[in-house]
């Protein structure tokens, strides 16, 4: 698809190479700054733009920069790149910013990203998170399955998934409590179940998107071929998952607070017109889905992403490097089901695609694969190990598209530590 | 547990023997009449107190009748109590209201419950469902693995639970569109699925609870014996569940499309407080519960609990008649088991109990379990059968405690009529 920001174009805003975000992405977020209260902005460069001011000063045509009708109304990202755009003045020198060198820029409207709170861009309705990597769905079936075949007769049917909790949606930088509760007893004691922190807490490296538009109405179905125009913007999620919790609660009505206590997204949300020219064709599906998740054209996408483990005091090392693109069922096939029997979306719900894993034991979105079930420690730069999460580790996510040449769609780190277990219980 | 609202005291609005609401129950909802907006109400006998008009004549100290202050605030059960007690003239011949014989009011203030739309109580932010029958949960498993022990061994240890979608909560009156969907192709086709209107449309008949107060927070367990101060009231729920859609999707991660088209909850909200006098003890748990888990005193609920079918045109039939005493995992159990590892609660959120059977044939709360599987029709009053539900077909729940001289403090009817599929797909 073409690039609805040419990639030639820049900004007035100094944007440095390695940046996420240049003129091409303009993700929003919600952000707060010592004495004002959260409001909307979008980040360009190092620095964020107070739409708020941006608004209050007329430049938006009446909008109301509200997290809910910036997902809703009809995209701001082409006035917004205009005003952004090297040749515009609208704000550039207005007394809203100056720009007193080509490396610097001042003024109420922007405000350095380093100096900011940010906030969840949305808070979800609805949160699902499906199952759509078939590697990660094969690699789990031949560790709890290993007699039987890994792929559950259904997966190559349909885009299996669940929902989540919506309440625990936090944004990056959230610490992490590990979660305490029960699981199965030990192999050797007489205590059929144990309770206490989690003794397995992991990651999983998920994209996920939200939904924007005017919603589908209850008892009408998404047309996959429509799907995209249901869908604002994609951001990164990490759904920490407890492994010992969940694996005695989840039969049969599937993971609960093994995943529950926390679902962390990056801040920043990209829209999907910014991703437009990293589309690329959907994954061979054999056999043949049914007609309403039978998609058409490119929808893919190719998204490099990043896991990276740091120990408290530590340096960080990556421990995972993938690509989004190979994921089995994509975001319209995954919305056209989940509205396949006339399930309403809102604006702001939250579908994740499931952790991502690539082929090969590097490419893997989780603990537990990239450490085979724990068989496999993982090495740290402090000389340390790790199967599963210790405390005060963290874990940061990361995921671009472009680069080498092409303008740099990135989502910023989703970063997440993890903080001891409550002691009263 | 003491009355709170004494049950010799009597109301100057007439209530009839037989209804759901007398002085005692004051459930609230919100309500809207030709021309006016929703807003908040309470109802009694066969009327609403419009609680907007209470309010604006200064009766209500001050409080915003709102949804989500009605569950946070401090109850206003007490104060509304005496303001319809028929000792009390605030309203009564204020001119709010007024009651030219014994048998009949007039007013702003109080609206005939038959001219009134109802709308949700509250608006969920997440929804829970357990699986806490035991006799439910042991048809189900002699169902469909008959050859090993029903319950899983997890099942006595927890009350297992997944969420449910929050976006299609509806209330008392909304129709239910058949579902259409994915289902496991036909024994003796050739092809591996099917896709079309659900074949096996069935029901749960189940009770929620809806949570108040002030929240937890992130990270904070809700201890089981606070539990009941942040549960605000309860309601019926029915369960919609399309079995031939949810046995193909739901291993390995539970439910999801087969339940997520449509939960219906009946509209009025009745408070915690109300239902006090009629707790009971908790159920025998065998083994014990893990720390966690243990309730002490009357956690359990003394409800009456019946399921009624009508065929399009015809006459009603009741096709099951239940109690809620007998859940072997209570609300203050769920809750605490919600929050053990964290999780946040928020007020107005909806926690289903799971299907409620009781012990033999007449007592179980879903088709699947009237009809066993679909090999014995329930016979309607008009000469024909059900397995599962047809379009056109009604079902009403019901639920009341007390009675047979104690004050009937009742849910009403909670209604849903089965529509046709869309013809689209």
């Amino acid at each position: 698809m073409d690039a609805v920001i040419d990639a030639a174009r820049t900004s007035w805003v100094p944007v440095g190479e390695a940046s996420d975000f240049p003129l091409q992405n303009l993700p929003y977020g919600v952000f707060s700054s010592p004495g004002s209260p959260p409001r909307i902005g979008v980040a360009i460069g190092d620095h964020v733009l107070d739409l708020s001011i941006v608004a209050d000063a007329g430049l938006l045509d009446g909008t109301i920069p509200d997290p809910l009708v910036v997902v809703t109304a009809d995209s701001l990202l082409p006035l917004l790149a205009e005003l952004l755009d090297a040749d515009d003045s609208r704000i550039r020198d207005s007394g809203l910013a100056e720009t007193p060198t080509d490396d610097t820029v001042t003024g109420a409207a922007l405000v350095p990203r380093g100096e900011v709170t940010l906030h969840l861009p949305v808070r979800p309705g609805d949160y699902v998170d499906f199952y759509s990597s078939i590697q990660h769905a094969t690699n789990l079936g031949r560790m709890f399955r290993p007699d039987s075949e890994p792929l559950l007769p259904n997966w190559r049917h349909l885009p299996v998934a669940y929902h989540g909790r919506a309440s625990t949606v936090v944004p990056s930088g959230t610490d992490i409590v590990r979660p305490c509760g029960q699981r199965r007893g030990d192999p050797d004691g007489e205590e059929p179940t144990a309770f206490g922190p989690s003794r397995r807490l992991d990651i999983e490296l998920e994209v996920g998107f939200v939904t924007g538009g005017p919603g589908n109405g209850l008892g009408t179905p998404v047309p996959v071929a429509d799907a995209q125009e249901h869908i604002y913007g994609y951001l990164l999620v990490n759904d920490w998952s407890a492994r010992d919790i969940q694996a005695w609660e989840y039969q049969p009505l599937g993971p609960f607070l093994g995943k529950s206590f926390a679902t962390s997204v990056s801040c920043w949300l990209v829209p999907s017109e910014a991703l437009e020219p990293y589309r690329v064709g959907g994954p061979a599906q054999e056999p043949e889905p049914q007609p309403y998740l039978r998609a058409d054209g490119d929808h893919g996408l190719d998204l490099d992403l990043e896991v990276w483990l740091e120990a408290a005091g530590g340096e960080e090392r990556r421990i995972s490097a993938t690509n989004f693109r190979d994921m089995y069922w994509t975001p319209p096939q995954q919305l056209a089901h989940v509205t396949v029997n006339g399930t309403a979306i809102r604006p702001g719900d939250l579908y994740a695609s499931g952790t991502v894993s690539g082929e090969g034991p590097g490419t893997y979105g989780s603990l537990i694969e990239l450490t085979w079930g724990g068989k496999e420690p993982l090495s740290l730069p402090d000389g340390s190990t790790r199967t599963f999460l210790q405390d005060g580790d963290t874990v940061v996510l990361r995921g671009w598209c472009g680069g080498a040449g092409r303008p740099r769609v990135g989502f910023g780190a989703l970063r997440g530590q993890v903080a001891p277990a409550p002691t009263m219980l």
